[in-house]
């Protein structure tokens, strides 16, 4: 494997060399390194002979600056510590691994002008194109490269891989009223992929006969918590709209002494990390994070070469844990 | 801001232009951008001007060439998905992006040949250095760049960040001590760092006068589960080396109608973001992985400069929460 040296005298000297001992200038050799067609044939041969004889080979940087690509792949997360983000990172870096690219990094803390900061960051380093994760900027990002958009904000944003939100929400319906909600309610959260979520679910409860209560939260264990000790006393079913906010409800639930599942059933979204290690393991529909990443890394891929497949779209699953099997309570004789 | 354009030509054009203007060849330009000293004053000065005229400058790629960095840090992590990681990059990126660099990921499975192919690749792309946590390859690394070492497993690499493991075991001790600890237990894992913490841990516990039973784990819930089921009923205080697997004790006590913190207390190791959701919320020896990032992103900034400071070291601190707080048991009269 090439590696560059220290610095760059060693590979100066090599230029120099190939370039004399070919009886060229050095441009004549960059020339021909840089695969352009304004070199002799014979000249060529003699030079690559020559940079075989003295084991030079061009630069990365050189390299890249002549292909006129980086092989960078620019990578906006809101976060890069929330363990989902974390898993759409792998699935895209296991992808774009395989073509001989690598992942730049930055983070956007879901406002509009820090992405945009972090887009102009990243083009500095030439990247080929970006991929950007719940994008608040959309048609506001810099025009020079190209995107591809994990769950954007913006519904009109080109080139997107994400979950069916109405589809996940009408899952979780199924199984709250599988397991015999009556009462349910939503705890949501603002943006596009929430409301899709409440769709999907208040469409197949009202289908059911059942009206549902819409609790408001912002994603945050806190909020859930609040959202939690704010519940009707009715209530006997409730889908959250993300795993960190359904631990605060749960939570909430334990200190009012309503027990989860024999008094309401929870069913989450997202099924990241903390979802089975909740108590108790929670039910979550679940965001395939990996999978997300490895089609965002995908269409880069078809995007920066020109070819673009058509938007991916990807279907949920529910994952059933404890949290919405309701067991018969034990009620003393 | 300069960003690149969409293709070579237009900056190819740009170049050429001045240089004609200029009345020089298109190679004195580029010494011009790439401040060598080999141009005269005068000349230097009518480039200059006829690139201001024409709205030229060089490209990303072109200039990195010249100075021969590339302002990218290579940064490896065992796996991208996991919460304490993800936080150690958020330090890492906070520190390195006000230096104008920006960081290239890469995974190492925690296995030594993966993370040696890792560091390859980052080397096609010219990093200027590399930040490794938990390098499991030590000095199998290739040699061509400098490296900052976050916990490695060899305690002989240079240019290392890491927690004082033996001090947090304490810091476990006393705490279990302080909720009146009679029978301790570890759960440990392989490597040095638990063996770190278990020592610390034994040091103040025998110091007490109590003798530590020592059950194995290898930081994942499952492995944590089986420790919670193989823990003797005498066992009254448990010290485990990760939180993840701490999930595992918890719930292996919860099955077993074991009471936490009541019968048994819990500490955990890493303070991670799921150490707050566990039921009951779990005490944890805190790795600020933060700091841990912004003290890695700092050494490979003086490092790359060639004025690396000393090793840091991070003294822990235990964040109490429900699961070590003895409550005494209400018996029956």
């Amino acid at each position: 494997m090439a590696t560059p040296p220290p610095d760059g005298s060693v590979r100066a000297a090599g230029i120099r060399e190939v370039a004399r001992r070919a009886g060229v200038s050095i441009a004549t050799v960059s020339r021909v390194f840089n695969a352009r067609s304004t070199v002799q044939p014979g000249t060529r041969d003699r030079v690559l002979e020559e940079a075989r004889a003295v084991g030079y080979s061009p630069s990365p940087l050189g390299r890249n600056l002549v292909r006129g690509r980086s092989d960078l792949l620019g990578v906006i997360l809101p976060n890069t510590g929330f363990p989902l983000y974390g898993a759409v990172l792998r699935g895209i870096e296991d992808t774009i691994q395989t073509s001989g690219m690598s992942v730049l990094l930055a983070s956007s803390r879901d406002d509009a002008e820090v992405e945009i900061r972090a887009v102009q960051h990243l083009l500095r380093h030439a990247v080929d194109g970006c991929i950007v994760v719940n994008s608040r900027a959309g048609s506001g990002l810099p025009s020079e490269r190209v995107y591809v958009h994990i769950a954007p904000e913006d519904p009109a944003a080109p080139h997107r891989v994400e979950l069916d939100n109405v589809r996940g929400g009408e899952l979780a319906a199924a199984e709250l009223l599988a397991g015999g909600a009556r009462c349910p309610a939503y705890v949501g959260a603002p943006g596009r992929e929430s409301a899709e979520r409440e769709r999907g679910f208040v469409t197949r409860m009202a289908a059911a006969g059942r009206q549902v209560y819409h609790v408001p939260g912002d994603y945050s264990e806190d909020s859930g918590l609040r959202a939690g000790m704010a519940l009707p006393a009715e209530v006997d079913a409730v889908f959250v709209a993300g795993d960190l906010m359904a631990a605060g409800v749960l939570r909430a639930l334990h200190q009012q002494g309503r027990r989860v599942p024999t008094d309401v059933t929870v069913v989450g979204f997202d099924d990241s990390l903390i979802a089975p290690l909740l108590y108790p393991r929670l039910s979550s529909v679940r965001q395939p994070a990996h999978d997300l990443g490895v089609a965002a890394g995908r269409l880069a891929l078809s995007v920066i070469a020109g070819t673009a497949g058509p938007d991916v779209v990807i279907t949920p699953e529910l994952v059933r844990r404890e949290s919405s099997i309701r067991v018969p309570s034990p009620r003393p004789p």
